[in-house]
């Protein structure tokens, strides 16, 4: 079955029984939740690179993707060609917001201005498709990772050179993000990172990067562009050590290069994984520090150790995502949820290309249903108003507001309390209650 | 509230709405799910160790358990105190069988007739409230890994005194079971491993436990003891490598030493995860080779490196669970789901063993509701049967019959097929629209 | 063999052969390396918790120590004893510096009163052996993590009483690290973190935290403890997640709470491992940051998910350990290397203390040896000044000192570069080959 | 520096200082260490796919590999010049062993017919430069992995044609393998194993590839193909699990389908890592097994979790790989060390694979020293001796020679032994001067 053989798909909710066709069981676009429509809480995107470009390859094995462009052998051909299939696919899923980097959509030239012609003729072909469609461009980014000059880093490349060309690089592809109207602006920095400390000035690379952010913010007020600029953190692969690991640590380096205002993240929950984090946690220290800015939705496998990029079925985490989606009031500013996800190997069909996004909107969409219910009723806010109401009064009150000045107070406050009281005062969490309790929610939303 | 002060665990199903209280949602134990009722396809047991015994200690702080029975100073009047509550704890909970270690009932004495007397005065005491309530033991087991003279291994210690003690301590351990009639008898063997290569004589220590197994299952026969052995695999932790790595390892050393007729294997999520598999991957093997023989029900976090034991509360693993457990025909021989679990830290009063058992059972229960409503539908039979079906006619028959005893036919077969026409015979697997159905038999299955 | 059995440890070099026994093979205190004697570039001190308090349990067996002072069956004489148990053990070994929790020296009362009564009692003896040994406090800190009313946190916990309890407990410690002259003072926040996130207001925890911190900081001013204060980062363990995840984490928090005056780091090389990192990534962050403040010195397994503690023997770790101390010109302003280490289970005699201890020392002065003659060749310093060579001169040049302040000049730059070009000015680093000369290294450095 | 500008790599030993340049600072193939020479004990070989194969691409970034023989264009002609290449590698390094599978060494046609015929217009190629050369073939094997054709497996294919297809192309490998006089065959199964068990019938697969394994065995023994037939073990990656895990695994694999007699294991550091094994331990395993077959030198980083295939630099792991082949006597029958490793992404010059290979075959040649130096001492087997030595009379003579025939037997043995006893009975194992000692036999070892 070609793309084009396939209908656009449609919501049919669960009527047609468990077992999946080419519809929505959960997502019904125009549906208002928690005041607002789906597709505005979830903005969902779709990823060119592994939509259109990924080939299907692993370490081990060659593509196995089954694609109508690879028809064409001209590669600015095969470009257009992919642009045309690109637009077909978000029209019929129904999705809005697609994302890429600058050396998705286009082949590279010998050198950067020609790189720039054969970028200029395909963003024509996409301008006419976003107006025709409506579709709009959630982010925009730069390859700075694929091509053999960026080897060893591109900002942080100790090869001057390099890091000039990076700059060059950028410079095409903010103007670009104008152009389309960009709603953000992301930074991956899949070689910003080392493979060995005994060769790498850390400081130094790290310096080099926070002086490129800043030139790319100067450029981008320079030309108007205002679209949110975010930081991807992931923390290894394919370097052994990523400088923005995980969320705090690009936060401190926002902080330590005075960059807090310039940007926000961009996180994923395989790269949460990588580092040793649930992708809840990313999105928690991201959202109540204020810096979270948009998501990108897939999952990996916690017994491997690599980047799978899977498109998410798990309900365990879009509920949880989704929860903290609703108590920021959104994702980010002008976030979405960009599939950052891959069919695998083993799903080569184009039909696959919408299996998997399917799956991945349903997935999503039911976990904005279940964290709707659960925000609702209140359940997690009275869970944690409760845990946490010793400090609403009394002693625990004046440590918040400052009225306890000195360690002399509490001591005076505590010096003479026995064991048994402060036992007392401490409560079980009962916890596997609140995960069944979480467990039941699930049915109850998803079978109302 | 006290264990006392709780009444029956009764099944509510999902009328009281999703918020947690005790009582059960799924597990409504007479049941009759694919032709067997709950409760036999479950066969829920309650571990000693765990339940009573744990103080709920971690490696950085102190036990936080609040039991009632801590109020006895004297070793065996709480050894026997405990007997009572555990009973209490059994019947309204509803599970009908329970586990334990010889040492988890009795302290040791300075000698093993010492240790022996204590354990014969606790076993009476077990035996009347078995007979009152008609509880039974699904297996027990000896600690060998505890003690201090143990830290080496048991029957894999360099040093010969440690193994003798080790068999004089089975000799009792298997009488008990005998005379409680336990169903299985399990050996888990934390210590039999080693901590590093430089000094272990891996070969010799494996020989010593391959001795001391035989020695084990002829002391049963000899005293018509006919439980089925068990073996437990686990990587590691408390030794650096344990030599039950995982079930395929287990299963090698059964077939190297002529034991694959004495036992079979005693599964466990946690220690799956630990081994790099998912608790489905470990069931899985140990069915297909003939060797599974009960489960432990707990759960692991699989970001996290070491034995959580927490109660099961992901459904996806307990679908998983029970779907081999159905296409099983049942936990093996004689076996059950034992609640390997703890309350964690945090989870302190007598009422979180409650709470957690209730949230462990549920999951189960659910988890079987699930694989059962699949099962009905023969929705994996079905997908699994279309994948191989080319294995059912033509060069697969053969190949599956014995017909092919060359490669020379499969060459003559070959060697002309054009790329185009293996690749057409090579299938996309479609998985995600298959973890999105698994989904919607979750909400299905359970919102009946 | 007794502690009070044991010789003072001598330098031997290597002239006994390989083979172990109580004697320095490297650590010759008084040599001048790199201009300071050993002792003053390595500041070894032992851990009161691991090494007299630590009965070698784990989460499946009991205590293996056997320790001379056990045979005081009252807290109190026990406490008393193992001071003098522990100066012994200092002085016989050449330790300097030694590091205790509040409740590892002093058993805890029904109350902090009486808590911190049995405290003076026990500081008074350390005082006493402080000042006839010369033996120094390299830092002391608060056990904040023990007890059951730490379950859920102390200036973190839910429960205000707890906050309070804490602070009064800190005002104690802090007054007793400046009666003995401690240099640095050090929190662990073992308990500061979360069980799970769905309970958990992440924000106000570390909103606590960091007001505890400025109290702390507050109150040491008051009394005239200029200690340097540390934060030490773990990932997780005992706490599902730890707020303090490793030294990048560490310092965003510090950064975004006014801290960064107050507080420096207390690395560990085990606890590196568990954030997947290795113990010179987490001190070159310190490092280059300024953050860098104490050492504990012990070493993990990487294929193992817990914190072993074990004691270091890893010359691989202990080389780029001492050549970023090198790099530093110390550890940290008042900094040492302080052994957060335990015999392993199977090493339970008093003279596995002193062998431990040994092999830690020796494998520390080792690495050492060989970072200072890697130090004394300019080794990496050549390596890493000719790699970043591009940025001495001309684009590079400009580019680091602001000259450079538009995209638009970097992109005059490049954008006619042919790719050739762009390859050639990225270097091979030919890593293998500096591995290969690590080795040599410590193969010249130690056999001269 | 092309590679035909190198010139021959020679020993130079430790006179020209610790800095690395294209000569051997260990390796001195003629020498005589532990009764053979250096080149026999280690038998290096080159591995085709890694060091001319690979154009050093990652998951995230294309090739940068910079080779002479990418000139030609057509994929015959670079295949004919690659073996050029090849051996002129493998002569200026003395390395007289080299390894290949099917596809590395020629490009495949559209049916296997046409893909035979490229062979073996290469296979001719080569067996002209073994002649001239001396060179031999360590061990061929075939690849059953990259084609899309395999992308669901090969043997265990669901699809019956793969199987077919596979058996053909094997049958045309091992002509090949008996042609050249290869010395072993190797089987690495990467997509034998599952992506997702609900759609997998493992057993059914299991089955087939023993079924596969037969013919294979049958056909070679028709041929008169006497090579040693190996497996190699992968625990993950390419697929979600492989079914040859790790040594255990494969072992009994082999005992479950009376393949026993027929292969022996290949094994690899860094898929022992991937397991949560050190190579040591596979290593042991199999050797006390009768399963020690080959080896494969390269090594990973414990704190990554895919496959790096870097060039081993590690000593404790070449020292500990080597006391066990000294153990054996050899590595198995026929083995050597082939370097299934490959140059890192930024160490791209044609020079590069001289650098690494020799960092390679120096860091195993440390190895042998320091393990023949322990050897020579008899420092392990006089360890492990002693540890024992309580199984070589009384009891625990009577327990290894059968003499024990019944619990009861050991009951009276232990039951009246006071708890002091048998802590007596177990000894400390001092295990850090242990590692003490190795690091004093490295330096030892190397600077005589």
């Amino acid at each position: 079955m070609s793309l084009w053989d396939v209908d656009k798909i449609e919501y049919v909710g669960r009527e047609q029984g468990p077992q999946e066709s080419l519809a929505f069981h959960y997502y019904d676009a125009e549906r208002v939740v928690a005041g607002k429509k789906m597709k505005d809480w979830l903005r969902f995107g779709v990823a060119w690179w592994h939509t259109f470009n990924q080939e299907l390859v692993d370490p081990f094995g060659v593509g196995t993707a089954q694609r109508g462009y690879y028809r064409y052998s001209d590669p600015m051909d095969q470009a257009l060609a992919k642009v045309d299939y690109a637009f077909e696919l978000f029209t019929k899923l129904g999705v809005e917001y697609f994302c890429f980097h600058d050396r998705d959509i286009a082949p590279e030239g010998d050198t950067l201005r020609e790189t720039n012609a054969n970028l200029d003729k395909v963003v024509d072909r996409i301008e006419g498709h976003m107006k025709s469609t409506g579709v709009k461009l959630l982010w925009n980014t730069s390859s700075l990772f694929t091509n053999p000059r960026f080897v060893s880093g591109a900002a942080t490349s100790p090869f001057a050179d390099i890091f000039a060309y990076a700059g060059g690089q950028l410079k095409k592809s903010l103007e670009i993000g104008k152009r389309l109207g960009a709603e953000n602006y992301v930074f991956w920095g899949g070689r910003e990172g080392y493979e060995n400390l005994w060769n790498t000035q850390m400081k130094r690379e790290t310096d080099h990067i926070a002086r490129f952010f800043h030139l790319c913010a100067d450029y981008a007020d320079e030309i108007g562009f205002d679209a949110q600029f975010l930081i991807e953190p992931k923390p290894k692969e394919p370097t052994l050590h990523q400088y923005d690991f995980d969320a705090a640590t690009a936060i401190e380096f926002l902080r330590a290069n005075d960059l807090t205002d310039v940007f926000k993240l961009n996180l994923e929950g395989n790269h949460a994984n990588l580092a040793g984090h649930t992708y809840q946690h990313e999105i928690r220290v991201a959202r109540e520090s204020g810096f979270l800015g948009s998501l990108d939705a897939n999952q990996g496998d916690k017994l491997i150790g690599w980047d799978m990029d899977e498109f998410p079925t798990d309900l365990y985490e879009t509920v949880a995502v989704m929860w903290e989606v609703l108590a920021a009031g959104g994702i980010g500013p002008h976030g979405g949820l960009n599939f950052d996800a891959k069919p695998r190997r083993t799903s080569f069909y184009a039909e696959d290309l919408f299996r998997t996004h399917v799956a991945g909107m349903d997935a999503y969409a039911a976990g904005l249903l279940v964290a709707a219910k659960m925000h609702e009723d209140k359940y997690i806010e009275n869970l944690q108003d409760e845990r946490y109401s010793s400090y609403d009064s009394g002693i625990g009150k004046q440590i918040e507001d400052g009225t306890v000045t000195s360690l002399a107070q509490l001591e005076d406050y505590a010096i003479d309390k026995p064991q048994s009281e402060l036992i007392e005062a401490t409560k079980s969490d009962h916890l596997e209650s609140v995960k069944a309790t979480v467990n039941n929610y699930m049915v109850d939303a998803l079978s109302e």
